[in-house]
């Protein structure tokens, strides 16, 4: 008798009662400014993974040795942010409740305003390691308070002063970079091991969710992005960064967002999205 | 001295105080569900407009004697459909109290309720003729009211039984297609000239909405749109029907949405929304 | 608990058990000799079904309504011809064994060979239905025997004199042409409702396997297929004739090939696919 | 010992003495005001012949069988038009010369003026068969003579009155169609077979040179060029015209112009070319 | 009543009058002898601007307190190099007769040749300080000296020895690069602080023009270029560059050519030629 | 009287008697396992090298002073890889048996294996250098031995241990990276000069046949390649690397592989590729 079609990214076909960490896609782009498509990065990854192979030997570890769910996308209302939002929150709070790791695939960055919010809920003291381009610190944007831009703004609502960790910015208005400047700890421009070693440091022990949009990285890397922002991190880069804060940190939570792979027609980029995925995945498992 | 950059569509250089056509650009698809990009729509109509003739042979007449002004892009809440939907209305608003057509160039499909809604308001007896592929008869589409997938709906509690007439109409769930033979005049599959007449006479004198979703055409024609229906009508069929319309009815305001041109790189979807708008244009002049 | 990640074409979730037709997808195109990438044509008309209603209004039905089982793609060996047709030879014997009918998604023409050879094994009087731009008639291409421009030659040495019906013939060498004229019947250019009735009637109670390549369309209709061969059939053309047959003939077996959806990105060719492929299934459910 | 890598167009291997028409590719589109790329024209054309058969069902002849010398591109001047312009005449004249039939594949529509220029040195009676859907009747394009907007209209300089036969035609700016009227045989927007069949009456005994601008078929059959103009005829249209003229006209040069491939990256338009080519050469050969 | 739709590049609002730095597109590439397209740059640029940010956090500056003024593109003959030239000349002398910067958006790179004739007229000690991955020093392409590849050469027929100054050059024929070392002052392959440096010290006080070919990026940078030449500079050595040059020197002219936005689809290349154009206007004004 | 369309790639053009180096190419793909298309590769590289130089002023020496003959692509059997194999070798061994060195573009890497057992069969010392970011190590793939994973596996077994020098891997799974440190000379993830001149020195005298599947690069430099894997080399490490293998050792044959240019439609990496074989052809030459 045939099985059903089952999908899952790369090697992730845990059962959800054993898995310590479960994946979800968060198909959801409808505050982006600029260029939409963010909304088919969290399937791209899924279907694009098995050009990689699931051994990193950067990590000398095997993604099929980790036990990772795969619960697919969630069906998302576009056009209805807070519904949306809701969706996606619910999720990482029955993950969490389960004492499993949520990692979400996006979708746009403001998505990650559901997953922080549900992991506070459980862990109070939570901090947030966030590697973007763009600082998204704006108070509003085009006059909406729930938009990719003033997502970690809304994230500083929940956390407060200290605890939310910028690395890579190099983009913002003027009025971000200094209410950044005050409320959260920046730093601009690269992923610097040495100052993530010392946020690593400062952290030993607390909770931390880990967001990293992918347009941290050069556009010649990753080209396939809502908002291309020239002068980002190389891959090695940022592959060294994940790595370090996925095996150095206590994660709680983690997503990967950004990437709009119609944006970039010759796969590179989703290549790399799938190549970030594995060796966050290998270095929490 | 030089002077500053205007950019208009084709030809329409009229001033605002001389103008019967008003043009105005709706950069809004937060609400698309399948693909994205019709936010890009009216910004390529404009630019690319060059590539056309002002002057039609097929109506021996020249858009350049017509009286058009063009008034840009409106700058949208992405993320926020209620506050979009009200500014759009409010431009349409603000052309039909001066006596003037507004000409609403999509973005999605949704943005026709906030222009129908400023004609009702001015015009009570309104009629809609509606060109598309798929009914937009949705009470509801993943929890929302406000979706593209629900406009002419909405726009039936504006207008009640008896005003809306849909033609080439090849797509929707069966609740749609059952509903919609109930409340509006549906003459499915193609834009038959007869049909039209029929229409058209039965309307004479009353004022008439026309809304052309370019998804109408066949997805050879245009592939640029987000949720391409095989199955469609050709370039000559359209443009037969909108002049039959524009030249036979008491247009009161018109739009022409769903041209997504990032999905058609050879830009020939463009061209023909280019050259459906200057047919209209000239209908209308 | 959170459940696995199913993914199957529109609506196609019966279970195994209940399901009269079941889907698969045969990924391979090893023996293209022009252009790459039918390999993909599975994958896209399962993951972009979603853009389509699952109600016909052509056939007043629901594909919701018929019992489909999907039980996804092969993994086939690229590099081994010979091992593919056996995995592919396996899994429509496997489903024809269970009394219900295989539906193949390909992948290049040189598949159906292994369902047609399954299908003979057991209905000794198979009669092929074949639509498609090239005859397909070579004794060898390049060398080589098992290549999708042989596969009806292929066909003809286990089905045998007046069995192969083609429709839409509009291209091969002139040797195939004349060996075509003697031991097919050939109906080239079209798909005349008229020629396929007479062919329904003369099979009336006979199995039959209907195989569409996709190519039978004009390239503006589907340029997203290997070798484009322009003068085709429309879409509505098509989608007649595949009704017509599915409802007209005793089906026993059934596929659509020849989508190479990389080729064309406007994903216009894919939404073409499957939409046909619905039409077929709510024919046959 | 090796031999040398020889590219011709399809089958096109004759010697050059023996030859009776000879190929030469025109790489130029400088004069080229919307979108540039006709340049590839050329080799696109001969490079992706080899997705046809040689063999024409309709009209069951070989072009292996005729005799046809491919003497490769042209390396002309960007930005001198008049050294293009010059070498082209050249190459023309040369072959017409040998009394063999010139057959240039474009490059943009202005280097058919050099080609009719060196046959009017020969066949003092030569008339022009024009397939366009823009008139290109236009004295100055954007202050310049030598357009690609302006051809026909320097080819009148040459030819005179009456000698002009322009079908297809469905665009240009309002003083070109009054003037193509008093001085041309304007049949517009389609190419009926009986309108061509009077001309070529009309003709019989006299020297013609058929000029097929692509841009005469619809968009939707061809994206792949610079100016696309919605509403054009279909592929069975123009493949049916260009038989009836090449076999009923005493034909003495002719060309294929204004495919620019990479507009169209599905390879539609440029296999709509190679078969158009292919359908002309088998006419005259 | 409503207002014309004025275009500019992102923040550049200034009244004409009050403006120290004027924009002004050069939509030609007639003269490109491998892929054109460079046409399109100057609208891309202004078009795309939108995406980035006014405010530079390496500058800590904000374009928006950068008196500029765009008086947009001019419109050139295709196919008369000349002309296009002169209007070009016309418009650049224009600004600075009005004691303003000109700067220009490409187009090709002969455009250059124009704004350098110009400038050279009012500053008799002009310099002219290169940026690219070709020497463009050639006396004659193709047969003609009004090319691409000949524009610097020619702008030292106007400028003379020691007044040229090349950086990051890696590619010319052999002639060209013995002339070069010759002729002008050479710094192949990267664009090295020091080297900057010390020209800058040597030109102080003295009036520079500035052209920048993007072609000088790696083309994994900016594969969006006519003539893409492996093994360039990346985005930050190209930021930081023009950041030295336009503080540094005493800057009467500007340019940044030879983006051809369509020949990356996925808009990065067009994102760092607009966020290298705000480093430079803000680093000017 | 007119020559024929002879077609090299740059400067390419000695006669097969003088030539030194014989280029070929293999348009070969039908065993890649991911993304097909690098059948085209060679043609690609031909048909584009005329955007760059012919002089290479890193070596400051000229293609054209080298004596290089190109004698085209084979025409391959598609889904045979056996004959194409066969084919293949031949063609290798006819140029070794003349005393030149075979240079092949690819296609996909199996084909190294034909060109290395017909180096192998007349060098018995054979030594294979290897640049890629995949091991290509395994024993057999999908079922299959003669696969694009398993060639250098296959070398091996002509070869031996402590033959095969690989760099800049990067991926395999964990059975390759094992197996590979036990049987080959792995330095992965660079080009490290220093580990590449001590192999150089180590080899001295003996016949090397150097590979480069020009996925080595990382994929923002190189995204046309079937298997994109991000974290490679840069174009400046690669172009390095080669020209001291091609200088320093005692190069027998050579190939460059895995460029699918289809799937890069900036032309970026064809252009790559393309002067990656220019330096490595100056190199030998």
């Amino acid at each position: 008798m045939l099985k059903a079609n089952i999908e899952n990214y790369l090697a992730c076909d845990a059962q959800y009662g054993e898995a310590g960490i479960v994946l979800y896609g968060a198909p959801f782009d409808s505050t982006t400014s600029y260029r939409p498509g963010a909304r088919f990065g969290s399937r791209a990854i899924r279907a694009e993974s098995y050009g990689l192979e699931s051994y990193s030997p950067y990590q000398d570890k095997d993604l099929a040795d980790c036990a990772v769910f795969d619960s697919g996308d969630l069906e998302l209302s576009f056009g209805s942010t807070g519904d949306a939002l809701t969706d996606l929150r619910s999720r990482a709070g029955e993950i969490l409740k389960d004492r499993k790791i949520p990692f979400m695939t996006g979708g746009e960055h403001l998505v990650t305003l559901a997953a922080v919010r549900a992991a506070k809920e459980i862990y109070q003291e939570l901090h947030l390691i966030h590697f973007d381009a763009h600082a998204d610190l704006r108070d509003t944007y085009l006059g909406v308070k729930l938009s990719h831009a003033c997502v970690i703004r809304r994230c500083h609502e929940h956390l407060g002063d200290g605890r939310i960790h910028q690395f890579g910015i190099r983009s913002g208005d003027r009025e971000e970079w200094s209410w950044g400047r005050a409320h959260t700890a920046m730093h601009p421009y690269d992923l610097s091991e040495d100052a993530l070693q010392q946020t690593l440091e400062a952290l030993k022990g607390k909770p931390v969710y880990l967001t990293v949009d992918l347009d941290v990285l050069d556009p010649s890397v990753l080209p396939g992005t809502g908002t291309p922002e020239p002068g980002g991190v190389s891959f090695e880069e940022l592959r060294r960064a994940v790595t370090q804060v996925c095996r150095g940190a206590k994660i709680v939570g983690a997503d990967v967002c950004e990437l709009a792979p119609m944006l970039d027609m010759s796969g590179g980029s989703t290549a790399v999205a799938c190549k970030i995925v594995r060796e966050m995945l290998i270095g929490l498992g």
